[in-house]
This record gives structure tokens, C-alpha cells and sequence, in this order.
């Protein structure tokens, strides 16, 4: 019985850039503390788009909510809680959920997922490249099955200048997964 | 040691109606984005009723955020991202994140629970049969015990016209779970 | 491989204080139903600093948003849906989801964890002690490595009186994590 077979606890890396070509009105400050400075109270809904690790598909939209937890004035940054999912088209989604700095990498925690994610679990890490506009994550993803080849491409090194390839920006044929997530 | 015993792999399926009677105040439509169309920067808090797939039984209620991510002209509809819980009195509560689209049908992620759902993980498939009063879902649950029978009656099959009994609509003896949550 | 290794299914109980010693500009309620009683469409995010529960060491804080989903008057109290995570400098985080009731003990889902809490489920029993200024939690972990031993020093009994040491509070040397989130 497949059902009951025992779930895969091998690690799967997935690398992913998270792009904001500022075409989605995205993000949303909402300034509800009503103060000068970024503020608890604070919340900023957000959908970006993502493109393969090799930059050569694009793969969906990410969409969430960061919650303005704290500015960092020694850091000159803030610090959110950040509660959101990757969508990639019909492979399904990834949930994840944890802190960001806008002044340093972290971990966060992969909380669930549908279709070929379905039971996933582990952990993600987010680089920043170019605040806020250019991240690059790298999912350490357990619990599921293998992952298609076409996720798993060689990533490109990650850098403030890395773009997606003009037919992945274009979402041209053959440059987008099956459906991807608009 | 039964602490230490294998996770269950076993999908169980589980079946249950949420219903929205307009009695709860909800949804809450913040249109925080000011914009006349719903746009990245809504945010809308919901609390429905929640009654098993046989629809004999008021179970609990759904208590959590719709995050607005875009408006979808073409499809007459809005994209969410939906981070919320279903409570099910004194068994406990399952707790899914994913896409809410309003024009389509979609897989959630579990992402957590309580009581006799602690230790769940796998997806629900979600169902709209009146936007959005009325919607249907068929969890896949792993990692748990085998579920009560009383929440495993052969579903009503989903359509726009079906209602709670009388009983389960009145919250009458009988026909309620224990405790169920209001 | 200890990639492939099984994932534990022991229960790790871990017991800590979140105190709100009104530093933080916490809670923020965002009282955007406009209406007088607190009512769906209130939102709050909150932070909150974290001890261990032996209260000798200050390990990080709570991040994350409560959702007012009712009011409930015959408990004069206040049923939330609470997301959030819980900061443990370099040993990483906690995310957990479910109900927050502000009269009555309750459960929550852990969904999910980076660090060496990657890879967590389980659950959380929420008591509070004084509110919304203390409480008192009990962690049941499963799928995780053995915890460090200054994270299990033996709880001090959960009473509205308790206190964090006078260097724990100070943040002193010895009377904090590595790196513990401020």
C-alpha cells in the first residue's frame, strides 16, 4: 500500500529567486501604528514573482504577510515576521514561515505544502540581494517525493545583478513551468 | 513506547462543510489598499460555521485571515492567500495555509493541529458552492490516529443548495460534537 | 546516511515564560472594525520577550499577529487566532497557529521550525498567568534531535507572581542564550 509507505526524510535542495519587477503594486506598507518610523503595528502584504534557481523558467508568484515586529536602528533595518507561500503552477505550493531581517540571511521554517509538496517539511533559507526587490532562497526540503528536473537546475550564483533571461521575464514557451502561477 | 512508535503514513479522508449563516459578522472586508477595486493591501479576517460532510452535526467554526494578493479581471475573481484554522470543540484543530481563488477550486496545506489532529500533516481540497457563503473540503490527513467515527458520515455530495439538518443548525442535543466550538 | 536516518517521534517537552514587560511597544491593537467592543476585524501584532522556564536565562522573544475573531461576553474574554513564532537566538525557532482564548487555557499547533527545531511538529499548551502580560508554555516536540540542556532546567511552578532573575532580565552573561533574540 503506497499510502503507507515511510515518508522520505532525504533532503532535497531547491534554489529559487524571488524577483519584484514593481508590476504588481506589491508591496503594501500599511502604516497602522501611524508612526514616523517603522513600527509593531505595522503590516505589509506582499506578492513577488519566482523564477528558477537557473533563472531560465519562471515558476510562479510568491504571496504573504510580513509583520512589522521591530526597526533596528544599530542595523538600519527592520525586523518582520514573515508568513507566506511559493506558488509553482501546477506542481502546488510551499508554506513557509519565520523571521525577516532586512539586514541579514535567516532560516525559515517550511510549515506545509499541496501537490508534489504535499507533507513537505524543513527549512528554507533567504538572501537578500537587493532590498527588497531581488532575493534568492535555497529550500532544504524533506518529506516528499523527488523533485522534476526542471526545478533542479544548476542555480546562478547569487548576486545584486542577476537577472531571469529575457524569455523567462517574457514568460515566453518553454521558459515558464506547466501553468505557472501568475 | 508508544512515544516512540512510527508516524502514521495512512491518509484518512475527512469531510466537512463551512458555512457562513451572516450571523458571525463576518467576513470583515478591510479595504486597507483604498483602492475601489480589492487590491494588494485588503486584508479580511473571517469566522464561519464549520458542520461535518453528512451535515448532521455542527462540528465548530473557521477563524482566520484572507490576505488579498491580486484581483483577477479576466476571471471575474480575487486571488487570496488564506492562513486559517478549523476547530472542532474538544477534538482539537486543524490549521492549513494556501491559495483561496474565487472563480476555482484549490488544495491548502496542512500545516498543523491539536487535540486528536496533533502531529497531522497533508492538504485539503477546497470547494466553492456559493461565493462565499458555503464552501466544502475533503481533508487528506496523515500522521494521526484513526479519526471518530462521528466525523467519518458519507458526505452530502457538494452543491449550492445543500443545509445542515435542523438539529445541526440549531445546535440541538444529538447534534452537535462535544464541546463544539461557537 | 543520517539524511535517511528515521525522524524521531519522541516527545521533547520544553517549558517557557513570555513576559511582557512593556518595552516593546506591545501588543498593538489595530482596532480596524471601528466598532467600540473589540470585534472581528481587529488585528494585533505583538512581541513579547521569552525565558527559560527554570526563568535563569533570557532566550528570545514571540513575533507574530493575533486575529480578534469574537467577542465572548459570558466569559468577559476574547477568543483570538493567534500566528506566531517563538525567537531562540542561535538555536532557532518556533512557528506555531491556533486558538488564543483570553480566559481559558488552550492548545496550539506547532507547524514548524528552523535551526535545531527544523523539522519540529507537536503541539503547545498555552497558560496564562497574568493577562496579556504572562504566560506559561509547554512544548511537546516530536521530530527533532535532543534538545540542549539549558533549555530543559526544571520549570519554575507557573504562578502570576513568577518572575525572570534579576540577571536574566538584565540580559547578564551567563543569564542568556548564545546570540539570544532581543
Amino acid at each position: 500500500n503506497p499510502s503507507d509507505s515511510p515518508r522520505s526524510t532525504k533532503v532535497q535542495e531547491l534554489s529559487v529567486y524571488e524577483m519584484n519587477e514593481r508590476d504588481r503594486g506589491s508591496p503594501a506598507y500599511l502604516r497602522l501604528s501611524q508612526k514616523s518610523v517603522n513600527s509593531l503595528g505595522d503590516l505589509v502584504p506582499f506578492s513577488n514573482k519566482v523564477y528558477s534557481g537557473d533563472l531560465q523558467k519562471r515558476l510562479g508568484i510568491t504571496a504573504g504577510l510580513c509583520i512589522l515586529i521591530q526597526n533596528v536602528p544599530e542595523k538600519k533595518g527592520d525586523r518582520y515576521e514573515a508568513i507566506y507561500s511559493f506558488y509553482f503552477g501546477d506542481y502546488g505550493h510551499i508554506a513557509v514561515q519565520g523571521q525577516y531581517l532586512t539586514y541579514e540571511d535567516t532560516y525559515l521554517a517550511v510549515t506545509g505544502g499541496s501537490g508534489i509538496f504535499e507533507g513537505v517539511y524543513g527549512q528554507v533559507k533567504l538572501q537578500q540581494l537587493i532590498f527588497p526587490f531581488k532575493l534568492f532562497y535555497t529550500f532544504y526540503l524533506k518529506g516528499i517525493p523527488d523533485l522534476p528536473v526542471e526545478l533542479l537546475g544548476t542555480p546562478v550564483a547569487p548576486s545584486p545583478a542577476v537577472e531571469p533571461t529575457a524569455a523567462a521575464k517574457a514568460c515566453e514557451p518553454g521558459a515558464t513551468i506547466v501553468n505557472f502561477t501568475k
